[in-house]
Protein backbone atom coordinates (compact mmCIF):
# COMPACT_ATOMS: atom_id res chain seq x y z
CA UNK A 1 0.00 0.00 0.00
CA UNK A 2 1.57 3.19 -0.94
CA UNK A 3 1.61 5.79 2.05
CA UNK A 4 -0.20 9.33 1.28
CA UNK A 5 0.73 12.34 3.31
CA UNK A 6 -1.75 12.67 5.97
CA UNK A 7 -2.41 15.93 7.16
CA UNK A 8 -4.68 17.42 9.61
CA UNK A 9 -6.45 18.82 6.77
CA UNK A 10 -6.74 15.51 4.67
CA UNK A 11 -7.65 13.65 7.92
CA UNK A 12 -10.52 16.08 8.60
CA UNK A 13 -12.03 16.10 5.06
CA UNK A 14 -11.72 12.35 4.86
CA UNK A 15 -14.71 12.76 7.88
CA UNK A 16 -17.02 14.94 5.40
CA UNK A 17 -18.67 13.69 2.49
CA UNK A 18 -17.07 16.27 0.14
CA UNK A 19 -15.84 12.85 -1.72
CA UNK A 20 -18.89 11.78 -3.01
CA UNK A 21 -19.71 14.65 -5.69
CA UNK A 22 -16.02 13.52 -7.08
CA UNK A 23 -17.03 10.00 -7.49
CA UNK A 24 -17.15 8.92 -11.36
CA UNK A 25 -20.31 6.93 -10.38
CA UNK A 26 -20.93 5.83 -14.35
CA UNK A 27 -17.38 3.94 -13.92
CA UNK A 28 -18.02 1.97 -10.55
CA UNK A 29 -17.89 -1.85 -10.70
CA UNK A 30 -21.11 -2.11 -10.26
CA UNK A 31 -22.57 0.10 -12.91
CA UNK A 32 -19.81 -1.73 -15.18
CA UNK A 33 -21.77 -4.61 -14.72
CA UNK A 34 -18.93 -6.30 -12.57
CA UNK A 35 -19.77 -9.40 -10.13
CA UNK A 36 -19.46 -8.53 -6.31
CA UNK A 37 -16.64 -9.85 -4.30
CA UNK A 38 -18.22 -13.02 -2.78
CA UNK A 39 -19.63 -11.79 0.54
CA UNK A 40 -17.38 -14.22 2.87
CA UNK A 41 -14.05 -15.03 1.61
CA UNK A 42 -14.36 -18.83 0.47
CA UNK A 43 -12.44 -21.35 2.91
CA UNK A 44 -9.97 -23.98 1.55
CA UNK A 45 -11.72 -27.51 0.08
CA UNK A 46 -10.14 -29.75 2.45
CA UNK A 47 -11.41 -27.15 5.56
CA UNK A 48 -13.57 -28.64 8.13
CA UNK A 49 -16.09 -26.68 9.51
CA UNK A 50 -17.07 -26.39 13.27
CA UNK A 51 -20.86 -25.39 13.02
CA UNK A 52 -21.91 -23.50 15.83
CA UNK A 53 -25.25 -23.24 17.43
CA UNK A 54 -28.57 -21.82 16.13
CA UNK A 55 -29.82 -18.55 18.30
CA UNK A 56 -32.74 -20.91 19.16
CA UNK A 57 -30.28 -23.28 20.92
CA UNK A 58 -28.43 -20.89 23.13
CA UNK A 59 -29.13 -20.55 27.24
CA UNK A 60 -27.88 -17.27 27.00
CA UNK A 61 -29.90 -15.56 30.30
CA UNK A 62 -32.10 -12.54 29.26
CA UNK A 63 -30.26 -9.82 29.53
CA UNK A 64 -32.63 -6.11 29.18
CA UNK A 65 -31.27 -4.14 26.60
CA UNK A 66 -30.82 -0.50 28.52
CA UNK A 67 -29.40 -2.78 31.21
CA UNK A 68 -26.29 -3.53 28.58
CA UNK A 69 -26.03 -0.15 27.34
CA UNK A 70 -25.56 1.29 31.36
CA UNK A 71 -23.61 -1.34 32.39
CA UNK A 72 -21.39 -1.34 29.10
CA UNK A 73 -17.98 -0.31 30.31
CA UNK A 74 -14.01 -0.37 28.70
CA UNK A 75 -12.94 -4.24 30.47
CA UNK A 76 -9.29 -5.14 30.17
CA UNK A 77 -9.01 -7.30 33.46
CA UNK A 78 -10.46 -10.41 32.66
CA UNK A 79 -10.91 -13.25 35.21
CA UNK A 80 -9.48 -16.86 34.07
CA UNK A 81 -12.72 -18.40 33.31
CA UNK A 82 -13.51 -20.23 29.43
CA UNK A 83 -15.92 -18.74 27.16
CA UNK A 84 -18.09 -21.69 26.10
CA UNK A 85 -18.73 -22.27 22.56
CA UNK A 86 -22.86 -21.41 22.72
CA UNK A 87 -21.17 -18.01 24.33
CA UNK A 88 -18.95 -17.45 21.41
CA UNK A 89 -21.59 -18.20 19.00
CA UNK A 90 -23.64 -15.57 20.50
CA UNK A 91 -20.94 -13.32 20.21
CA UNK A 92 -20.53 -13.96 16.35
CA UNK A 93 -24.09 -14.22 15.56
CA UNK A 94 -24.70 -10.42 17.22
CA UNK A 95 -21.55 -8.70 15.87
CA UNK A 96 -21.81 -10.39 11.97
CA UNK A 97 -25.04 -12.79 12.20
CA UNK A 98 -26.69 -13.58 9.14
CA UNK A 99 -30.76 -12.21 9.47
CA UNK A 100 -31.77 -12.78 6.16
CA UNK A 101 -30.32 -13.38 2.62
CA UNK A 102 -32.27 -11.89 -0.08
CA UNK A 103 -29.90 -12.78 -2.58
CA UNK A 104 -26.16 -12.91 -3.72
CA UNK A 105 -25.16 -9.08 -3.04
CA UNK A 106 -27.58 -8.56 0.06
CA UNK A 107 -27.08 -10.86 2.89
CA UNK A 108 -28.92 -9.07 5.64
CA UNK A 109 -27.25 -9.04 9.22
CA UNK A 110 -27.36 -8.62 12.77
CA UNK A 111 -25.61 -4.96 11.97
CA UNK A 112 -26.25 -2.56 9.21
CA UNK A 113 -23.47 -1.96 6.81
CA UNK A 114 -23.68 0.87 3.97
CA UNK A 115 -24.79 -0.39 1.04
CA UNK A 116 -25.46 -3.73 2.65
CA UNK A 117 -21.71 -4.21 1.30
CA UNK A 118 -20.48 -6.02 4.76
CA UNK A 119 -16.88 -5.80 3.36
CA UNK A 120 -15.32 -7.56 6.77
CA UNK A 121 -14.46 -11.09 7.89
CA UNK A 122 -14.06 -11.64 11.67
CA UNK A 123 -11.31 -13.50 12.88
CA UNK A 124 -10.81 -15.01 16.04
CA UNK A 125 -7.49 -15.04 18.65
CA UNK A 126 -8.84 -18.05 20.69
CA UNK A 127 -7.11 -18.69 23.91
CA UNK A 128 -9.54 -20.32 26.27
CA UNK A 129 -12.74 -21.36 24.43
CA UNK A 130 -14.10 -24.50 25.77
CA UNK A 131 -13.88 -27.24 23.17
CA UNK A 132 -11.88 -25.51 21.04
CA UNK A 133 -7.92 -25.64 20.25
CA UNK A 134 -6.10 -22.23 20.90
CA UNK A 135 -5.70 -20.78 17.72
CA UNK A 136 -6.49 -18.36 15.10
CA UNK A 137 -9.73 -18.99 13.71
CA UNK A 138 -12.67 -17.28 11.21
CA UNK A 139 -15.89 -16.57 11.64
CA UNK A 140 -17.83 -17.66 8.31
CA UNK A 141 -21.46 -15.90 8.77
CA UNK A 142 -23.03 -17.80 5.73
CA UNK A 143 -22.83 -21.05 7.44
CA UNK A 144 -22.89 -19.79 11.24
CA UNK A 145 -19.55 -21.62 11.12
CA UNK A 146 -16.17 -21.57 12.16
CA UNK A 147 -12.76 -22.49 10.11
CA UNK A 148 -9.14 -23.00 11.92
CA UNK A 149 -6.76 -20.11 9.73
CA UNK A 150 -3.59 -21.26 11.77
CA UNK A 151 -1.81 -21.92 14.89
CA UNK A 152 0.87 -19.67 15.98
CA UNK A 153 3.25 -20.58 18.60
CA UNK A 154 2.44 -17.99 21.06
CA UNK A 155 -0.74 -16.21 20.57
CA UNK A 156 -0.95 -13.91 23.59
CA UNK A 157 2.52 -13.02 23.31
CA UNK A 158 1.99 -12.37 19.57
CA UNK A 159 -1.18 -10.09 19.99
CA UNK A 160 0.07 -8.23 23.28
CA UNK A 161 3.60 -7.01 20.37
CA UNK A 162 1.35 -6.43 17.67
CA UNK A 163 -0.65 -4.22 19.86
CA UNK A 164 2.19 -2.11 21.05
CA UNK A 165 2.03 -4.18 24.52
CA UNK A 166 -1.49 -4.10 25.67
CA UNK A 167 -1.29 -7.08 27.45
CA UNK A 168 -5.10 -7.56 27.48
CA UNK A 169 -4.53 -8.07 24.13
CA UNK A 170 -3.74 -11.58 24.55
CA UNK A 171 -5.29 -11.86 28.57
CA UNK A 172 -8.91 -13.08 27.61
CA UNK A 173 -10.65 -16.02 26.34
CA UNK A 174 -10.89 -14.60 22.99
CA UNK A 175 -9.86 -11.93 20.85
CA UNK A 176 -11.51 -10.35 17.92
CA UNK A 177 -10.12 -9.02 14.73
CA UNK A 178 -11.84 -7.55 11.83
CA UNK A 179 -10.10 -7.23 8.60
CA UNK A 180 -11.95 -5.10 5.74
CA UNK A 181 -11.73 -6.48 2.83
CA UNK A 182 -12.64 -2.77 0.82
CA UNK A 183 -13.53 -4.46 -2.91
CA UNK A 184 -16.72 -5.61 -1.71
CA UNK A 185 -17.58 -1.60 0.04
CA UNK A 186 -15.84 -0.18 -3.50
CA UNK A 187 -17.58 -2.29 -5.92
CA UNK A 188 -20.73 0.25 -4.93
CA UNK A 189 -19.00 3.24 -3.40
CA UNK A 190 -15.52 3.76 -5.29
CA UNK A 191 -13.56 6.35 -3.59
CA UNK A 192 -16.48 7.18 -0.94
CA UNK A 193 -15.95 3.77 0.88
CA UNK A 194 -13.18 4.55 3.34
CA UNK A 195 -15.10 6.70 5.91
CA UNK A 196 -18.49 4.17 5.52
CA UNK A 197 -15.88 0.59 6.27
CA UNK A 198 -14.98 2.37 9.60
CA UNK A 199 -18.12 3.61 10.44
CA UNK A 200 -19.24 0.34 9.89
CA UNK A 201 -16.49 -1.32 11.99
CA UNK A 202 -17.77 1.12 14.87
CA UNK A 203 -21.32 -0.67 14.37
CA UNK A 204 -20.15 -4.24 14.62
CA UNK A 205 -18.01 -3.39 17.72
CA UNK A 206 -20.40 -1.45 19.77
CA UNK A 207 -22.92 -5.01 19.31
CA UNK A 208 -20.09 -6.62 20.76
CA UNK A 209 -19.93 -4.57 23.46
CA UNK A 210 -23.83 -5.11 24.55
CA UNK A 211 -23.76 -8.65 23.96
CA UNK A 212 -20.72 -9.13 26.07
CA UNK A 213 -22.68 -8.06 28.87
CA UNK A 214 -25.40 -10.09 28.32
CA UNK A 215 -23.07 -13.01 29.17
CA UNK A 216 -20.94 -11.86 31.74
CA UNK A 217 -18.31 -10.90 29.48
CA UNK A 218 -16.75 -7.48 28.85
CA UNK A 219 -14.52 -6.02 26.14
CA UNK A 220 -12.34 -2.95 25.52
CA UNK A 221 -11.56 -2.06 21.56
CA UNK A 222 -8.34 -1.54 20.37
CA UNK A 223 -7.45 1.02 17.30
CA UNK A 224 -4.10 0.78 18.49
CA UNK A 225 -1.98 -2.06 16.95
CA UNK A 226 1.30 -2.64 14.25
CA UNK A 227 -0.12 -3.40 11.09
CA UNK A 228 2.15 -4.82 9.37
CA UNK A 229 2.06 -7.36 12.96
CA UNK A 230 -1.18 -8.15 13.02
CA UNK A 231 -1.99 -8.66 9.45
CA UNK A 232 1.00 -11.40 9.36
CA UNK A 233 -0.57 -12.85 12.87
CA UNK A 234 -3.76 -13.21 10.66
CA UNK A 235 -2.28 -14.17 7.36
CA UNK A 236 -3.89 -11.51 5.54
CA UNK A 237 -2.23 -9.74 2.55
CA UNK A 238 -2.35 -6.29 3.95
CA UNK A 239 -3.14 -5.26 0.87
CA UNK A 240 -6.96 -5.87 -0.13
CA UNK A 241 -7.45 -7.19 3.23
CA UNK A 242 -5.75 -6.14 6.08
CA UNK A 243 -6.74 -5.31 10.41
CA UNK A 244 -8.99 -2.54 10.80
CA UNK A 245 -9.94 -2.87 14.61
CA UNK A 246 -9.74 -5.33 17.59
CA UNK A 247 -11.48 -6.65 20.96
CA UNK A 248 -10.44 -8.85 23.49
CA UNK A 249 -13.11 -10.48 25.33
CA UNK A 250 -13.14 -12.16 28.34
CA UNK A 251 -15.15 -13.34 31.59
CA UNK A 252 -15.72 -10.05 34.56
CA UNK B 1 -11.04 22.41 4.48
CA UNK B 2 -8.37 22.25 1.73
CA UNK B 3 -9.34 19.59 -0.49
CA UNK B 4 -6.72 16.09 -0.64
CA UNK B 5 -6.49 13.78 -3.53
CA UNK B 6 -8.27 10.93 -2.24
CA UNK B 7 -7.14 7.86 -4.10
CA UNK B 8 -7.49 3.77 -3.08
CA UNK B 9 -4.35 3.79 -1.90
CA UNK B 10 -4.92 6.86 0.22
CA UNK B 11 -8.58 5.82 1.35
CA UNK B 12 -7.04 2.40 1.93
CA UNK B 13 -4.30 3.54 4.12
CA UNK B 14 -6.50 5.75 5.96
CA UNK B 15 -8.43 2.58 7.52
CA UNK B 16 -4.69 1.02 8.39
CA UNK B 17 -2.88 2.13 11.28
CA UNK B 18 0.29 2.77 9.59
CA UNK B 19 -0.71 6.07 10.60
CA UNK B 20 0.48 5.60 14.34
CA UNK B 21 4.04 5.90 14.26
CA UNK B 22 4.36 8.94 11.87
CA UNK B 23 2.87 10.98 15.15
CA UNK B 24 5.29 13.01 17.15
CA UNK B 25 3.81 12.21 19.96
CA UNK B 26 5.83 14.41 22.28
CA UNK B 27 4.32 17.45 20.28
CA UNK B 28 0.49 16.56 20.57
CA UNK B 29 -1.92 19.16 22.94
CA UNK B 30 -1.61 16.70 25.02
CA UNK B 31 1.93 16.01 25.45
CA UNK B 32 2.00 20.09 25.27
CA UNK B 33 0.44 20.54 28.60
CA UNK B 34 -2.41 22.13 26.76
CA UNK B 35 -5.55 22.29 28.12
CA UNK B 36 -8.14 19.73 26.02
CA UNK B 37 -11.40 21.23 24.21
CA UNK B 38 -14.64 21.32 26.59
CA UNK B 39 -16.60 17.97 26.34
CA UNK B 40 -19.63 20.20 25.73
CA UNK B 41 -19.76 22.74 23.58
CA UNK B 42 -21.37 25.94 24.95
CA UNK B 43 -24.54 27.49 24.92
CA UNK B 44 -25.45 31.13 24.90
CA UNK B 45 -26.10 32.54 28.42
CA UNK B 46 -29.26 33.76 27.55
CA UNK B 47 -30.34 30.00 26.18
CA UNK B 48 -33.05 28.14 27.80
CA UNK B 49 -32.55 24.61 28.73
CA UNK B 50 -35.65 22.05 28.35
CA UNK B 51 -33.81 19.45 31.10
CA UNK B 52 -34.77 15.49 30.10
CA UNK B 53 -36.38 13.14 32.08
CA UNK B 54 -33.53 10.49 33.93
CA UNK B 55 -33.05 7.00 33.37
CA UNK B 56 -35.22 6.58 36.51
CA UNK B 57 -38.30 8.61 35.44
CA UNK B 58 -38.86 6.94 32.04
CA UNK B 59 -41.59 4.50 31.35
CA UNK B 60 -39.28 2.59 28.30
CA UNK B 61 -40.92 -0.78 28.38
CA UNK B 62 -38.11 -3.49 28.93
CA UNK B 63 -36.69 -4.72 26.08
CA UNK B 64 -33.92 -8.03 25.60
CA UNK B 65 -30.81 -7.14 24.25
CA UNK B 66 -30.88 -10.53 21.44
CA UNK B 67 -34.49 -9.55 20.68
CA UNK B 68 -33.47 -5.93 19.42
CA UNK B 69 -30.90 -7.38 17.82
CA UNK B 70 -32.40 -10.38 15.84
CA UNK B 71 -35.13 -7.26 14.85
CA UNK B 72 -33.35 -4.45 13.94
CA UNK B 73 -33.27 -3.79 10.21
CA UNK B 74 -32.77 -0.06 8.11
CA UNK B 75 -35.91 1.33 8.76
CA UNK B 76 -37.01 4.10 5.76
CA UNK B 77 -40.61 4.15 6.46
CA UNK B 78 -42.30 5.77 9.60
CA UNK B 79 -45.62 6.25 11.11
CA UNK B 80 -46.78 9.91 11.53
CA UNK B 81 -47.23 9.34 15.44
CA UNK B 82 -45.24 11.67 17.35
CA UNK B 83 -42.11 10.50 19.62
CA UNK B 84 -42.60 11.31 23.24
CA UNK B 85 -39.90 13.61 25.23
CA UNK B 86 -39.43 10.45 27.37
CA UNK B 87 -38.30 8.65 24.34
CA UNK B 88 -36.16 10.88 22.66
CA UNK B 89 -34.67 11.43 26.25
CA UNK B 90 -33.88 7.55 26.22
CA UNK B 91 -32.41 7.76 22.78
CA UNK B 92 -30.48 10.32 23.68
CA UNK B 93 -29.18 8.67 26.85
CA UNK B 94 -28.54 5.60 24.93
CA UNK B 95 -26.60 7.15 22.10
CA UNK B 96 -24.34 10.29 23.92
CA UNK B 97 -25.86 9.84 27.52
CA UNK B 98 -23.06 10.50 30.96
CA UNK B 99 -22.35 7.10 32.74
CA UNK B 100 -19.65 9.22 34.80
CA UNK B 101 -17.60 12.11 35.06
CA UNK B 102 -14.28 10.69 36.41
CA UNK B 103 -12.68 14.06 35.76
CA UNK B 104 -12.87 17.42 33.15
CA UNK B 105 -11.45 15.50 30.48
CA UNK B 106 -12.81 11.63 31.32
CA UNK B 107 -16.22 11.88 31.03
CA UNK B 108 -17.66 8.14 30.74
CA UNK B 109 -20.39 7.78 28.42
CA UNK B 110 -23.01 4.86 27.33
CA UNK B 111 -20.76 4.45 24.71
CA UNK B 112 -17.08 4.06 23.86
CA UNK B 113 -14.70 6.41 22.68
CA UNK B 114 -10.89 6.38 21.81
CA UNK B 115 -9.18 8.18 24.62
CA UNK B 116 -12.44 9.11 26.50
CA UNK B 117 -12.70 11.87 23.85
CA UNK B 118 -16.10 11.69 22.60
CA UNK B 119 -15.24 13.88 19.61
CA UNK B 120 -19.37 14.79 18.77
CA UNK B 121 -22.59 17.13 19.33
CA UNK B 122 -26.03 15.61 19.21
CA UNK B 123 -28.57 18.33 17.01
CA UNK B 124 -31.61 17.03 16.90
CA UNK B 125 -34.18 18.20 13.40
CA UNK B 126 -37.70 17.75 15.45
CA UNK B 127 -40.16 17.73 13.09
CA UNK B 128 -42.51 15.50 15.42
CA UNK B 129 -41.70 15.20 19.28
CA UNK B 130 -44.45 15.72 21.47
CA UNK B 131 -43.78 19.11 23.70
CA UNK B 132 -40.97 20.28 21.33
CA UNK B 133 -41.79 23.13 18.62
CA UNK B 134 -40.38 22.06 15.90
CA UNK B 135 -36.50 22.94 15.09
CA UNK B 136 -32.73 22.11 15.23
CA UNK B 137 -32.20 21.58 19.07
CA UNK B 138 -28.79 20.42 20.57
CA UNK B 139 -28.28 17.81 23.53
CA UNK B 140 -26.52 18.65 26.18
CA UNK B 141 -24.79 15.27 27.54
CA UNK B 142 -23.41 17.15 30.57
CA UNK B 143 -26.76 18.54 31.38
CA UNK B 144 -29.07 15.49 29.93
CA UNK B 145 -30.55 18.77 28.46
CA UNK B 146 -31.93 20.53 25.45
CA UNK B 147 -31.03 23.92 23.82
CA UNK B 148 -32.52 24.93 21.06
CA UNK B 149 -30.10 25.96 18.26
CA UNK B 150 -32.62 27.16 15.32
CA UNK B 151 -35.97 27.41 13.58
CA UNK B 152 -35.23 26.90 9.83
CA UNK B 153 -38.46 27.49 7.61
CA UNK B 154 -38.34 23.63 6.05
CA UNK B 155 -36.78 21.54 8.21
CA UNK B 156 -37.98 18.69 6.24
CA UNK B 157 -37.72 19.72 2.63
CA UNK B 158 -33.83 20.54 3.75
CA UNK B 159 -33.34 17.20 5.31
CA UNK B 160 -34.70 15.52 1.89
CA UNK B 161 -32.35 18.53 -0.26
CA UNK B 162 -29.16 18.08 2.09
CA UNK B 163 -29.46 14.16 1.77
CA UNK B 164 -29.30 13.89 -2.38
CA UNK B 165 -33.25 13.88 -2.37
CA UNK B 166 -33.41 10.59 0.40
CA UNK B 167 -37.08 11.99 1.54
CA UNK B 168 -36.97 9.43 4.86
CA UNK B 169 -33.96 11.80 5.85
CA UNK B 170 -37.30 14.76 6.72
CA UNK B 171 -39.53 11.81 6.87
CA UNK B 172 -39.94 10.75 11.04
CA UNK B 173 -39.90 12.30 14.52
CA UNK B 174 -36.63 13.72 14.33
CA UNK B 175 -33.39 13.24 12.76
CA UNK B 176 -30.47 12.74 14.86
CA UNK B 177 -27.35 14.56 13.35
CA UNK B 178 -24.24 14.04 14.63
CA UNK B 179 -20.98 16.28 14.49
CA UNK B 180 -17.46 15.90 14.61
CA UNK B 181 -15.24 18.67 16.69
CA UNK B 182 -12.19 16.94 15.61
CA UNK B 183 -9.53 18.74 17.60
CA UNK B 184 -10.98 16.86 20.70
CA UNK B 185 -9.35 13.85 19.72
CA UNK B 186 -6.41 15.86 17.96
CA UNK B 187 -5.37 17.16 21.39
CA UNK B 188 -4.62 13.36 22.56
CA UNK B 189 -4.12 11.68 19.16
CA UNK B 190 -2.94 14.39 16.32
CA UNK B 191 -2.97 12.76 13.48
CA UNK B 192 -4.60 9.45 14.22
CA UNK B 193 -7.42 11.05 15.26
CA UNK B 194 -9.36 10.47 12.38
CA UNK B 195 -10.31 6.60 11.80
CA UNK B 196 -10.83 6.40 15.15
CA UNK B 197 -13.43 9.48 14.85
CA UNK B 198 -15.52 7.28 12.32
CA UNK B 199 -15.40 4.02 14.14
CA UNK B 200 -16.64 6.31 17.16
CA UNK B 201 -19.64 7.57 14.97
CA UNK B 202 -20.29 3.54 14.41
CA UNK B 203 -20.63 2.99 18.13
CA UNK B 204 -23.23 5.59 18.71
CA UNK B 205 -25.27 4.94 16.01
CA UNK B 206 -25.73 1.16 16.71
CA UNK B 207 -26.92 2.18 20.27
CA UNK B 208 -29.39 4.30 18.55
CA UNK B 209 -30.55 1.51 16.21
CA UNK B 210 -30.96 -0.76 19.19
CA UNK B 211 -32.53 1.58 21.07
CA UNK B 212 -35.16 2.78 18.71
CA UNK B 213 -36.17 -0.98 18.88
CA UNK B 214 -37.62 -0.68 22.54
CA UNK B 215 -39.43 2.06 21.98
CA UNK B 216 -41.40 0.86 18.41
CA UNK B 217 -38.97 3.31 16.64
CA UNK B 218 -36.82 2.68 13.83
CA UNK B 219 -34.08 4.12 12.07
CA UNK B 220 -31.96 4.33 8.94
CA UNK B 221 -28.09 5.76 8.77
CA UNK B 222 -27.45 8.38 6.36
CA UNK B 223 -23.71 8.57 5.36
CA UNK B 224 -24.74 10.23 1.72
CA UNK B 225 -25.42 14.00 1.92
CA UNK B 226 -24.42 17.15 1.10
CA UNK B 227 -21.39 18.31 3.11
CA UNK B 228 -22.04 21.82 2.64
CA UNK B 229 -26.31 21.98 3.20
CA UNK B 230 -26.01 20.15 5.97
CA UNK B 231 -23.69 22.03 7.75
CA UNK B 232 -25.27 25.54 6.89
CA UNK B 233 -28.36 23.90 8.44
CA UNK B 234 -27.35 23.35 11.86
CA UNK B 235 -25.04 26.70 11.26
CA UNK B 236 -21.57 24.75 11.84
CA UNK B 237 -18.53 25.81 10.60
CA UNK B 238 -17.65 23.22 8.15
CA UNK B 239 -14.14 23.68 9.49
CA UNK B 240 -13.72 22.76 14.07
CA UNK B 241 -17.21 21.34 13.45
CA UNK B 242 -19.41 19.38 10.67
CA UNK B 243 -21.49 16.77 10.05
CA UNK B 244 -20.33 13.40 9.86
CA UNK B 245 -23.59 10.99 10.11
CA UNK B 246 -27.21 11.10 10.34
CA UNK B 247 -29.97 8.98 11.67
CA UNK B 248 -34.04 10.02 10.63
CA UNK B 249 -35.75 8.22 13.73
CA UNK B 250 -39.48 7.70 13.62
CA UNK B 251 -42.43 5.30 15.04
CA UNK B 252 -42.80 1.83 13.06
Amino acid sequence: MRKPTITKDAGRWFLTDYIRPEVNWRNTPQARGEAPLPMQKPVAPSSELIVLAAPDAWNTPPCDLATAIARRASRRRFRSSPLSLDELAFLLWATQGVRERLHEAAVLRTVPSAGCRHPFETYLCVLNVAGLVPGIYRYLPLDHALTKERTPADLAASLTEATHGQGFAGGGAVTFVWTALPARSEWRYAEASYKVIALDAGHVCQNLYLACEAIGAGTCAIAAYRQDLMDQLLGVDGAEEFTVYLAPVGKV
